[in-house]
């Protein structure tokens, strides 16, 4: 049986990769901070341990006490792009250097594949549809970040001979997303905000489009892609197809809730207008076993699982950086 | 009088800007770890303090003690390319976390231009002759550090208004530099040997090209750049246009070290071949005053230097974080 560590597992993409994985038949450790992630997310079956993957020791000691892995799943992250302009050093020392741990450990421990969940945020405005053969111009810390991952990865590989696959996710939602954090997860926010009868809050005219993905139709693929020998070394958006606009995302965020839509405008914020990416490459080396869940089913199954969880306190990041050009809703009271 | 600060201010190409920044009239607050810097190369007039840029707290205290600052010229780096794949964390702390530091530091305290030396590493095995259109696709830890600063710059120009000029040096040499260091500087590496009457030490064949770049021809343009309102938000390619083998280097190094050439072979490592640049970009924003120094004089007039120096002990880095395919010569004894 592999031996697999998966990082973020107790977080909302890692909780479910965690789960696939067990379903394949391997050994998972599972390890986050729980930062933004729950124990409660992490499937039982796995072997837990926290900790901080900013502390290289702890990373050492990760192997030194579960190892050796055939397998990373590196989905430990704080993704929250928009705020990444102002926590830069939290940032690059979350999600680079952490990952850069990881991978020094990796090499040293002859890991056979290292699975990397980096983001489309790497494009940057590029032109769309975004496919895996543009080179990638990120904008932001956060698209900084996860691409100087992404060419550490091809840089180990080509002299150690470390084997990576790279996924660039989307809007992924879905049952376990962190819902409190006021700062990420659109869909999470919304629902959170109909949960407490507030209204939708968007920023600027709301007419910016995303394709929502659904994470049933992300966490199974990257779960068995280091046992599909042609995902080796190579990168893969992944994702929904279809773009909404941020509009008519909370109709149906409201409609799955069976509420009536209120939303609020906020002042825009410096953002990527239209984000929408090509899959062939994906679909051709994981050919998709059954069609993608729709939008409205896949927030009917979220909403049915955040009712039941209920509101939640809204958390706010205690150590902005910089508070310069901070959005308004976005300070701390 | 403008103030500025200097960072690696006690080493090679810093030491060099805060001497011209003086020149020009610039109060001048120079900073360096020391690391691979020294004392007596950080020019007199300049208000000395040394500290830990990795340490944010440091850098904070840099402005509540002696800013605000007009222009930071951030040239604290370790410049050992060929190394970063086995220091990987290293690397990224000291040559990106450091540099974020500074970028927030900036941000926050109106710094109206951040001068960055950046590398001509980010290229990668770029088309020749490197151009400042291409875009980068580092390949080594340090070019990926490096980039990631550049792209991080333009990031926080963006949102914030903060005004950089980038520099992307190479291969520079001269008086001052660091000729202990095992890892980097050809020149300073053969200097060094030749002090000790040992044969010069080349990688493979010899036939890998690089453009050597006197410092006298750098520096002054480096320290300058502020106040060319044509330079802000640019980027520079900045060096010697001549290409020459490591070979035919060695030959030139014994001549002006007036010394028969000798040279021992190691294995070939893992390097760009051919690497040299284009400055037309800077020409025409810099117009230079004299012609460019010829490797012959620059190189006698850094062997004078050198010589009077004596041989130094050769340092090497005590934390090698990956030992696999670390070159046999690098291996700690």
């Amino acid at each position: 049986m592999p031996n697999v560590l998966v990082t973020g597992a107790a977080g909302f993409i890692g909780s479910h990769v965690a789960q696939h994985c067990l379903d394949l038949g391997m050994e998972v450790v599972a390890t986050d901070d729980l930062s933004g992630g729950f124990l409660e997310n992490v499937p039982a079956g796995a072997t837990w341990i926290q900790g901080d993957l900013q502390d290289a020791q702890f990373v050492g000691s990760l192997w030194t006490k579960f190892g050796p892995f055939d397998t990373v799943y590196h989905i430990a992250a704080y993704a929250a792009e928009g705020l990444s302009h102002f926590i830069r050093r939290y940032n690059y020392q979350n999600n680079l250097l952490a990952s850069i741990h990881l991978i020094n450990e990796s090499v040293k421990n002859g890991v056979k594949c290292f699975v990397f969940t980096s983001s489309i945020a790497v494009y940057g405005t590029n032109q769309l549809p975004m496919t895996e053969g543009l080179t990638p111009q990120p904008e932001d810390p956060y698209g900084i970040a996860k691409y100087a991952v992404e060419l550490d990865l091809k840089a180990a590989h080509e002299m150690f001979g470390l084997n990576y696959i790279v996924f660039r996710p989307h809007n992924v939602y879905g049952e376990r997303q962190n819902i409190s954090d006021k700062y990420r997860n659109v869909i999470g926010i919304f629902m959170n905000q109909v949960l407490h009868r507030r209204p939708m809050s968007i920023f600027g005219d709301g007419r910016q489009t995303r394709a929502f993905s659904y994470i049933d139709d992300v966490a199974p693929v990257i779960a068995r892609s280091p046992l599909v020998p042609d995902a080796l070394c190579r990168t893969f958006n992944i994702g929904a197809d279809t773009p909404y606009t941020v509009l008519a995302l909370a109709e149906e965020v409201a409609r799955a809730c069976k509420v009536k839509c209120r939303v609020v405008h906020l002042e825009a914020r410096n953002e990527v207008e239209h984000a929408f990416a090509d899959h062939s490459l994906l679909r051709q080396i994981f050919p998709p076993e059954r069609d993608p869940v729709s939008l409205e089913q896949g927030l009917r199954r979220m909403a049915a699982w955040a009712r039941a969880r209920g509101p939640q306190q809204q958390v706010q990041y205690d150590q902005i950086e910089i508070e310069q050009n901070l959005p308004p809703s976005w300070r701390s009271r």
